[in-house]
């Protein structure tokens, strides 16, 4: 059976060229004994997967050149030789960017059971909600009527991040770009702040009239002038979750940091990074409380969806022009 | 009865000048029931007293231009009207830069029975010694083993930091500049690294070679090229305490700061600032673990003395440029 994936010939500076990515095919072998056969329905693409193109050990290794290369997905076991698995099964996995995986049955996970779409268990209900849900509760220690700000609030880890926010009780504050965002944010309830062509003491003080008081806690996804302007509206004792950077992303200098980091001092303020890697241990406590929440309709989530293998390069590199609302993804 | 006090005039921008800190004279009215005249032997000087020049409401209140500037001294009690003290009491109060204070007894404390000189409760038992145990132990959760990076390790707080972190048994490095700073590090078993002429690249591989493993802990006590250089040195999981940014207290215009933030990230580590003034009640513990230690002689401490209370704002001006070892004083 022939399998088709997109691999990379060379680890970029800046952003990514489409012609980096490159589609090819090959002949699967016949399965070995434990292996399963699947045949993805859904590709996850996720800013995260930057840091694995930049040819540095982070925290995780990098792609390797040529080699399919690797992400969440979910689809359909289409032939095993692994007891735990039958024909038909519908499971997750981290082989996506391909449109069938073959695989050890030992890193496949059969789909929890709950009436939600499958493609759910790559956003809402995978790893960007883990991450909304672990960065608030874990790392940032939320507390009942906090004042909560989250950056790339229209983003797949944003948008449940508000939520889970806003069902705590404070005020919650969303930093958004694209009008559609802005006004999904709205209609939750959510006071939306637009970034876009503004410097981070004009974002500030649009932050200080979204929530005079100041924020207990900042969910950090962006960077730049959205961390410069969190900092200069800490309450004190205020937590900063570092969940990711994604301005940074693709900088091929380094930019400096914010000028004001004196604001930890001033409000003994903590700022912490995590990798939602170190926390899956967690996960079934994180479904166990968000799932039938998700499932009954109580959280809102939206999909953008590219169609087609071939258009996973064009979905993962519309994450950086902060285009997608909720979490992007590519249906098979 | 007579009193010299030193005022300023205006909240300066930049390093402040010598001319900025006028000497005055005032006579005390009789003291008031309550009320204690004493006798300043020694004062405190020290950086955070920039931050009240600032004329800005951080986390404590400005100097108000033309009363006494405030701050931890020594003393002895020469007139009492308070039950609790009396004549010859040796006591620490906050009302320094001046050569007697008149106080309410409440806000005098006796110095504690140690043998250790009355000036030990400005520096080593004293708030900065304090601030070093406060931020290693509950900001930084020091560990048994834990390889610890301290800068203005010659400094009142840093030199306590790196010796209360010897004591738990991982790798010490210290920051400093001056040459014997940096010998006297050497001579406690502390790996020294100077900073002078250094960019925070340079400065990060020095931290490589002095400790090639990473830093669980950074006490971080300056800002500037000194974090920069730190953040790239951490190991997954560490803990940054911000005890102060020394760097940057004299700043007209905001400095950017560290490009690599990413690390906090990449490493998993937390940053938190702390001001000493929160964890005051504390002290008692502090002072049970760390005094004996003192009167015995385990622990090493240095002063830097500047002779009569007209020489205040020049030790206190002495601070910004790195010159004083361990703590600085003024002895009336």
């Amino acid at each position: 059976m022939q399998a088709n994936f997109f691999t990379i010939h060379d680890y970029p500076q800046g952003t990514p060229p489409r012609e980096l990515f490159e589609l090819r095919h090959a002949t699967l072998p016949e399965l070995n004994e434990d292996e399963v056969r699947i045949r993805n329905t859904w590709l996850s693409v996720d800013p995260y997967m930057r840091g694995r193109m930049s040819g540095v050990q982070t925290y995780v290794a990098p792609f390797e050149l040529g080699a399919p290369l690797e992400g969440a997905a979910v689809g359909e076991v289409i032939e095993s030789r692994h007891a735990r698995f039958k024909v038909g099964d519908r499971v997750r996995h981290m082989a996506g960017w391909r449109d069938v995986a073959q695989l050890k049955g030992e890193v496949v996970e059969p789909l929890p059971d709950l009436e939600v779409s499958e493609q759910a268990f790559l956003g809402v209900l995978g790893m960007p909600g883990m991450t909304a849900w672990t960065g608030l509760n874990r790392i940032a220690n939320l507390r009942e009527g906090d004042n909560v700000l989250v950056s790339a609030a229209g983003g797949a880890v944003g948008s449940l991040a508000v939520q889970l926010a806003k069902s705590r009780g404070g005020t919650v504050v969303g930093i958004a770009g694209a009008p559609d965002k802005l006004e999904w944010l709205d209609q939750l309830g959510i006071r939306a702040v637009n970034y876009r062509g503004k410097d981070a003491l004009r974002l500030s003080a649009d932050l200080k009239a979204a929530c005079p008081d100041g924020f207990d806690v900042y969910f950090e996804n962006v960077g730049g002038a959205c961390l410069e302007a969190a900092l200069n509206n800490l309450k004190v004792g205020a937590r900063i979750a570092v969940c990711g950077l994604i301005s940074r992303y693709n900088d091929e200098t380094p930019d400096p940091g914010p000028s004001n980091l004196a604001m930890l001092l001033i409000q003994r303020a903590r700022m912490q990074g995590f990798i939602i890697f170190d926390h899956w241990t967690e996960y079934p406590h994180f479904l166990e409380e968000v799932g039938p929440r998700v499932a009954r309709g109580e959280i809102e989530y939206e999909e953008t969806v590219e169609e087609g293998l071939e258009r996973a390069p064009e979905a993962f590199l519309k994450l950086f022009e902060g285009v997608n609302r909720g979490k992007m993804l590519v249906r098979l």
